[in-house]
């Protein structure tokens, strides 16, 4: 019954190691950045602001106090196009605005998208796991946008579900407007990539609610997001990189997103055959194996775990069960 | 071959007389409105209004017009709660700021909500054509916020679909925040009323994306809306209305929305069960037999076919497919 002291320190000590190491990680990339949402502490709930972390330590600078004109959401600036782009690029060259890490709480990099669109069973070893055909075509469902919650926020437990589990995910965000987006085009509407955890309701999405998905997938609080959206040229190949998920600390998801069936341009691609694409839309790609309820006995979460995501080049989200 | 020249005339006619009868309905309650979204021709896809469509004829008050503090889209009228609806009141009883309906397009009276809230198999008559149990709980699914159209705009046929089919619903709007609502207090969480078409590519919804209904669901255009959202109090009896789905003129669906299984205020309660409601957000509550899809042999839409979605005391949504 010590569990959750030990989460608690678990929590905490994760926190600080992902935020060293982020460091470390930063700015191997030239032109890239690392964009954010954040909120001053104190504001009770209030501004949110878009803010770029800088490379060489943990603030970031706030993009509406270097220029007034300025967007005060992820959504709006990506909306804005290069032009937005262009102007956080001028304000963290300026070093000016600069917000210490310690004075904000990091929101997700998105809120409020006009969609949540999620890829099942897009790992090849995450089919293999259930004993799953690998399919031929990508398999589509969403989550509603009141689902998604800040890096290092609760997960809150329904009441309503018993079977609550994990899903580590490649996240990406478009940047540009399009509808029947070819594939060679594809990467130019995306502004970048993000971590995710597409938490689920097994009993729900397996069983009940005539097994549509939606309503185990989007319990509230269901699609922490972060820490930063990391913008497409920051990130050497989307498609290499590690992917861990670890409850209080031990690894029971990693894998890599080379495993990906249907990887970041064709999904955008096809989800575009269907639906115009808007900026500020965000697409969960599909989990890899080690998810809960195919372990044998399953698994589930419960108050006072702690679940981080990991991916190379784009850092961690850790959220605590509650 | 003359399909084409007989829809058109029939589109023309229908909307002519839809617009009459709707007068006719108009200021049967006291307090109630009908709060309709516009633009005025001539604005090439600009700014978008809030309006109230006045009793005694075709025009709308211009809620901006009349008090420049106020918001220019619903979503944002039904974020002030109370206080938006006493000044489209005050609006109206200005009899100022008409503006004449020759002069402006009606809009979706919603669009962009947070969340499109779909119900499948919630009319009892509806199971039964379908030879299908009656659902002990409500399905829910969803559409994505783009698929929304105006009341008199084109159904887009995709090129993807041979089978896109008709399905006359009730829709309701969020007009004031909740989780975890109780039953008894649903409606006061409901703004108002109005019609929905809630489109369908059977060929995706029943065969393809692992039997996930969403993207047979949400092909841009699949969620036309309208032509006004009536307020809760102007609706004496929202689950005793007619609703109709004509194809070309030729009845299709007929049925009352006293045969709905889970109504308005069940459906309330039982989504918040899940996610936060917010303002704006659509549910569409189900359709009544009828559909193409199980019809002997079953009939799809075509170019040039036009569907009159009609609800007593709502009004009609007249959509051109092409």
């Amino acid at each position: 019954m010590r569990l959750p002291l030990r989460s608690f320190c678990i929590f905490r000590t994760l926190i600080h190691r992902r935020l060293t190491a982020d460091v470390q990680r930063r700015n191997l990339s030239g032109a890239g950045m690392r964009l954010v949402q954040f909120r001053r502490h104190g504001d009770g709930g209030g501004v949110v602001r878009v803010g770029v972390e800088r490379g060489d330590g943990l603030g970031v600078v706030d993009l509406k106090a270097f220029d007034p004109s300025m967007p005060s959401t992820m959504r709006e600036l990506l909306e804005l196009g290069e032009a937005g782009l262009e102007s956080a690029h001028r304000a963290l060259a300026s070093d000016q605005c600069l917000v210490d890490r310690a004075d904000i709480q990091l929101l997700p990099p998105v809120s409020a998208p006009e969609k949540v669109v999620c890829v099942g069973m897009n790992y090849k070893d995450h089919c293999l796991e259930q004993n799953a055909p690998i399919p031929k075509e990508p398999i589509i469902f969403s989550k509603f946008p009141s689902a998604i919650t800040g890096p290092y926020d609760d997960i809150v437990l329904p009441t309503e579900s018993q079977e609550v589990d994990w899903e580590v995910e490649l996240a990406f965000v478009i940047g540009r407007r399009g509808k029947h987006i070819k594939e060679e085009d594809a990467l130019s509407h995306v502004a970048g990539f993000t971590v995710a955890n597409d938490v689920s309701a097994r009993d729900w999405q397996m069983k009940r609610n005539g097994r549509q998905w939606l309503l185990g997938k989007t319990f509230d609080s269901f699609c922490p997001l972060g820490p930063a959206l990391v913008t497409t040229d920051a990130v050497r190949d989307p498609h290499n990189l590690n992917i861990r998920c670890l409850v209080n600390g031990d690894a029971m998801q990693s894998s890599n997103t080379d495993q990906m069936i249907f990887k970041t341009a064709a999904l955008v691609a096809w989800v575009s055959k269907f639906v115009t694409l808007t900026p500020g839309d965000v697409f969960l790609t599909g989990t890899p194996p080690g998810v809960g309820v195919f372990k044998k006995p399953p698994v589930f979460l419960k108050k006072g775990d702690v679940v981080e995501c990991q991916i190379d080049q784009l850092g961690s989200i850790i959220n605590k069960v509650v």
